[in-house]
């Protein structure tokens, strides 16, 4: 394998935070955005533009584009629902615009109360007026893996979604484990799918935690020659569905095991872990992030009193 | 790829048990013992013959092994540090005794008192006392992926071990990452650069998820043809260098994500579920497992109300 590199998108301000249970002050949310672009994160999820009354936490989508930082080597997108909310996203001059379609039905009716094909046409709005404007738009494909209602999604369905999207003129796609529910076989067994039809579309993996596979779906991503991931600070985020489970994949993780494996993201991994345990303490809460408990797999131990090697 | 069945052995009685803060009572061993062989658990590590001032945790070793039922399809079997210890272990007909040796000199020396060669040299003895009373020895290897005090351990020094294993007439090894240090990759490059040099050698992995790459390990040695893997019921066990961090990796996530591989483990994975919350509860704190949290993959849920398919 030549691939030397990987992307990591840390969607933490948006998957992470939107389902904290208290209100994340936009005070925390700039100094979290700001604090990863400074660590070399490539990209950021940064905000919604959903409407506030769906997602509150979410109603201070302006006010953090306003106030972060831009480091220049990061990419900040923000989600937009619909073509309300990307009006409102491309006021304030995000670098790209994230779609979101649930591959099944019965998720896309819950989510956005409308059927896949159904946003599938708004979106083709969105694209034109985001590309109209020169933002690149990418499209996600939420419950790609699996649907909490309808349970395996068949991968011809998932590939008519793409191909709605790549007619739209989307720059890439983002193929979405939004429950946790995939396996590193079907992650496999997806991707190829998808590259042997688009070789040239760049495939953007999104996995959950939910059940102890997270990094084992990243691992099985790469051998497919995926090279871009998404990944929350400190693991925040979570499931509706599975309270008390663990939610998007760790960005300290996956970092931490890319680069034990030798690959470069570019990111200070010390930046990070340290950002992670502030956040902890700003939340008030547990995080599911195990280098911020343990430590890096170097950082070694003094020998016991008595001990030579 | 062929392979169609995967053997897990259960360690959380002897790895998960020994951390444990509080005394755990005999009779909660021995019900977790025998749930496990009731659901089907192919191997379990039931005890460890360690010295009781040592572990006062595993003080009752042979009381355990007098009360467990023993399921004819599950191999029973049990640690043993030195001579003295499998002496007392073999004369309460355990189906395996388990070694284990560090392959770096500090951390054998921090565990055992000695080197690692001096430990291989009991082991010997060790091992012609268990064969000629017929019962089969495997060799573990600690610290086989790194070392909480030097660090990176270089193959060629875990193959030296694996060969004075061999020698001495081992049935099989176990390369086990005490402390969570592993990345796939490297898991990758051991796994074949033993099976390269002993093709015929049954090699079993024993993994920690420290740093969250737990399972990812697991798919990496699988994917090398290793079909034997440790785990823990309920993810219980830790590790000494990293309070706070997860232990071993979890059964039931492991036997999860292989049933959703398409894999046979044999295993009862409701009934495993079901015991790891009866041990949480027994235990009286959160265990880290995923699945006894989040519920399998395949656990789907009723459609929001006004939805549907």
């Amino acid at each position: 394998m030549t691939v030397k590199h990987v992307f990591i998108r840390d969607v933490a301000p948006r998957d992470g935070f939107q389902i904290e249970p208290n209100l994340v002050p936009t005070d925390l949310k700039v100094h979290v955005i700001n604090a990863l672009g400074a660590a070399g994160v490539p990209g950021i999820e940064a905000t919604s533009f959903v409407h506030p009354k769906a997602v509150p936490q979410m109603a201070d989508a302006e006010e953090v584009m306003k106030q972060i930082r831009r480091y220049p080597s990061t990419r900040y997108s923000v989600l937009v629902p619909n073509l309300r909310g990307a009006q409102r996203a491309l006021a304030t001059g995000p670098d790209q615009l994230n779609l979101v379609v649930s591959a099944s039905e019965s998720h896309n009716r819950a989510n956005l109360n409308r059927g896949t094909f159904e946003t599938l046409a708004e979106h083709k709005a969105v694209a034109e007026l985001s590309l109209k404007a020169g933002i690149p738009v990418q499209g996600g494909i939420a419950t790609s893996f699996g649907c909490p209602f309808e349970g395996r999604i068949p991968i011809e369905r998932v590939l008519t979604v793409v191909e709605r999207y790549v007619e739209i003129g989307v720059t890439g796609i983002g193929l979405a484990d939004t429950t946790g529910m995939a396996n590193p076989i079907q992650v496999r067994r997806l991707v190829s799918a998808v590259k042997d039809r688009w070789p040239d579309l760049d495939v953007h993996l999104h996995f959950h935690n939910t059940r102890g596979m997270g990094l084992a779906n990243v691992y099985a991503g790469f051998l497919e020659g995926v090279t871009h991931f998404d990944a929350s600070l400190g693991g925040i985020g979570g499931c509706p569905f599975a309270p008390g489970a663990t939610g998007n994949i760790c960005t300290e993780d996956t970092v931490h095991m890319f680069s034990e494996m030798g690959l470069e993201t570019g990111i200070d991994l010390d930046g990070l872990i340290q950002l992670s345990r502030r956040m902890e303490k700003a939340l008030g809460h547990k995080l599911p992030g195990q280098v911020m408990k343990a430590g890096k797999t170097m950082d070694l131990h003094p020998l016991p009193p008595g001990i030579s090697r």
